[in-house]
């Protein structure tokens, strides 16, 4: 139902990864129901099924890029809606069953892309340990803790589920990555805009990439407004083939993204609109001002102005 | 008072020039009061003030270009809207007040334009005459008329008008040649859509001309408008500051011109619209269509798209 | 003979106007020999017929804006170049045959585009003579000379040539107006450039105007080449179908406007190239530079670059 | 050394996975020596540190999509280019010990790319079967040849190498997916254009994505070059960041795309070369042809004309 706020949450598991922590940021989780599943499908799954009132997934890492799985999910199958934002920093903890000093340590266990983003800190830290590839964070955790490997580079919150002690904290080799989930819900009336929002598309164009893209682009650089993402995924038909995930700044409430959007509705294959809804900051940092004349206030003053000249008022 | 048939008109005289016979094509001209003015400024002044309804003025010639007292003055002082145009093909006559072999003339009083569009005609046809400047097309058969020079070319209305004979129709270098004339009125609602309408468009912009040309060319190229005129003028200010006249091709009524006139004014130092009226065909053609996904049925179609976005009815 | 500086030059006359002025501004013409031309046809004709090395034109007015007739002349006939332009600020004087109070003149002799010029000054000043049309501003102080009207609106090199006396001088309602002139020889190879050169450009484009245009104007942007001029004028066939004479910013030997030109010339129906020759300032000021990335020589480090890449030499 | 052909090849291994079966569709590396890599950068780094000639990693699939850590991997460290790309069709095989009903099989060990690809074939045929998640195709295999598992997805290699039972041959959701590789080298002077070649570039942008991504297709576009592939990924440094992989149509040696990435590397912050190299088609199919006026013919044509120009042969 929209507008009430939900109170079963489904989230990619297992427990004990970014994921739920992420999640546990949010105070209506906090206080509600909170269910892992075991894949990001199956999250989604359950939020259209009306078996949960919202899933929390992965979006994209600073890093390691979008999560592929998560975006073509969100072009198939019936539509969801992103209505929150959750940006988490990145910072691996290396855990073992006993305080071991690092140069002890002969096997980690890690997810690959955990090793890829820590791979400069392990490289100096650990020369001599064999990293050996798990299926999540979660696993790398439990192998650590059933001792199959002397260490496992892990979430936080990995360690608490599984008695780990930390050997190393906020390990990383970019010290500002970062990890973005998506609050999915069924559709609904957005929230009200906030005048800091992001507005996330899935936009498919006809073969000829550079005219289209171009086309695309310059509907939205004519009335203003920016990207925050752009990323391209394949449509499954060919190589070449693309379906392309646009984050713009503004809300669809607003006229300014309200006339991009029919612009992109008029000259795409097909526009999926993905939600518009509060951007997190983690550092406070102002918006970025609309150029001149493209502003919201501007797209009010020439609606008023063309009423007028329609009328014949003026000219 | 808007809505009211225009009765008492004024046009750039003299009498007897092209600009009156445009005039009587204009069946409430025909049966209204019809008066001359001196010049441009002094006919758009008497509809300015009350004194005429409408004021029937040359805007271009397809061989001599645009008139540049009509642009200037439609920039300056209170506005005017056009609210209909006249195509007339451009047929010179050569009259003398007998008949006499073009061989035998010696002197032909033209205005320079005119002596100009039949420049050709003249050198195959009387290769030996002298041709003298005259102020007017009128005062060309005016002297004619009064022995000063041997014969005139002038516009058919001169000829009966001074009682010449004719003694070669259908002058012209380009067979093709039109003038087009705008017929004047103070600022009213315009009449409805016809599908083939123009609307002009007097479009100021900043100094930079390749990015604030390009950002008008691309706000309309967006919404699939095209321009059957584009004409540079000077602001009087410094070289290189122009105002530019547009005809688009479309009715300020539509969805697709009123997003692309309110682009207009968002960027433009200055946006004055001179009129929605129905193009004056002299050969039927049909209407260029919209580009693909950019008719007016697409702006309808994306608008309520846009809307069930925003109630949140699909997504 | 390219490279021979000319010593026969031609000019729109009569002799008494500004164009004469303007050509004695010119040290080489100031020596050489200097007659007037009837027309501007006639003018251009004497040099593609070898019987002058060089004509000085009037190409355009900061107020009354481009001069149809040289355009039109520049883009017919055998190819001729721009190889300097001279800029003129328009300052008339009004000239009688004796010291006359203004309130006492009755009847101003005046070129319709010098009275034009000047309308506000009029009003103020003379606000009860008649203006009288005539041919040209030479003529105009011949009739005042003649005693045919009390006063003349002429060029100053017109009251010294009559004898007349200065009634009043700097007369201009913009006092900042110009006319500007171009000195046109038969094609040859052009001079040097100097870091501030013009390059001027007669463009053909197809019937779709938004566009071709909109093509146009990237292919300059594209690499940082400006605009100081665009005109357009019709091509005589119908309207709507335009030829643009365009001056941009740069010197054909240069690689930023080599590279734009070659662009022109691939998507135009027609390009013609009418000069490169150093811009004529009366006001010392910098040239606008280069939008980032698009000087000179950041086309030779791209040239330098993309050498490296085809030869391997590094990626 | 440039010029001579590869003889030592490395490629990702295991052994038994797709892209041993996509290094040996090349006559050299079939006649060569062909040494597995345990990952991506440690197939690259023998060819940086010329342990080998070659190196062959997956790029993209046209399901899955781009192959992060090779792109990953192309923009960082020492150059390597592109001399050559190969396409395979993806089909996987169900494979076991011996022959099984499909309706028996209780657990199918699959690299959870390879279930991806075949979920709905799995979902049909297999409906009751765990699908256990392991680490790479070759790893499905042998563990079921090892009794693990009773079946495995995995690659046609995988099955003669491990002496599996074909239980169902081309498993795929989509007949037509491929996957793309590429074979890299220590740079060199490009092979000759064959008229149906790839450049691959990566092109790093600043911050503001419409603007900036705008201005590199406009690059392209102006120069008629299209593009058949368009992947972004994340710099690292912050959400937003992106280096983009274009796959241009055409070969460095050629005027068209040499122009065309003289304008990247004007305008970008970073334009990285990797490569210029034949297409290779499953398929038969024309290349597509330049837009009007953009062939490479067209722009020798255009130089031609500009080198007369600048001589003053021509205006």
């Amino acid at each position: 139902m929209p507008g009430t706020p939900p109170t079963r949450f489904v989230y990619l598991g297992p427990e004990g990864t970014f994921t739920e922590a992420a999640l546990r940021t949010i105070p209506a989780a906090e206080r509600g129901l909170r269910t892992p599943a075991r894949s990001v499908p199956e999250a989604l799954e359950a939020v259209r099924a009306g078996e949960a009132d919202a899933a929390l997934v992965p979006l994209e890492n600073s890093v390691g890029g979008a999560v592929p799985v998560t975006l073509d999910e969100l072009v198939t199958g019936a539509p969801l809606v992103i209505t929150r934002e959750v940006v988490l920093p990145v910072e691996f903890v290396l855990g073992a069953r006993q305080p071991t000093p690092l140069a002890a340590i002969r096997t980690i266990a890690a997810h690959p892309q955990a090793s890829a983003q820590c791979r400069n800190w392990l490289r100096a830290n650990a020369p001599d340990a064999v990293i050996v590839d798990v299926l999540s964070n979660a696993a790398a955790a439990i192998s650590a803790a059933a001792g199959e490997h002397d260490a496992a580079l892990c979430a936080p919150i990995g360690v608490s589920r599984n008695q780990l002690t930390v050997l190393a904290d906020k390990v990383a080799d970019h010290p500002d990555a970062v990890t973005r989930f998506a609050l999915l819900t069924r559709p609904g009336r957005p929230a009200e805009p906030t005048g800091d929002d992001v507005t996330s598309l899935a936009v498919s164009i006809r073969r000829d990439q550079v005219g289209a893209l171009l086309a695309v682009l310059t509907e939205l650089a004519v009335r203003g407004i920016n990207l925050s993402r752009i990323e391209s995924r394949p449509t499954g038909e060919q190589l070449g083939t693309y379906v392309f995930f646009l984050d713009c700044t503004g809300h669809v409430a607003e006229p300014q993204l309200g006339e991009a959007l029919q612009g992109l509705r008029r000259i795409c294959a097909d526009v999926r609109f993905l939600g518009s809804y509060p951007r997190h900051r983690l550092v406070q940092e102002a918006p970025v001002p609309s150029p001149p004349g493209l502003a919201n206030a501007d797209f009010a003053d020439s609606a008023a102005w063309l009423a007028q000249v329609r009328a014949g008022e003026t000219a």
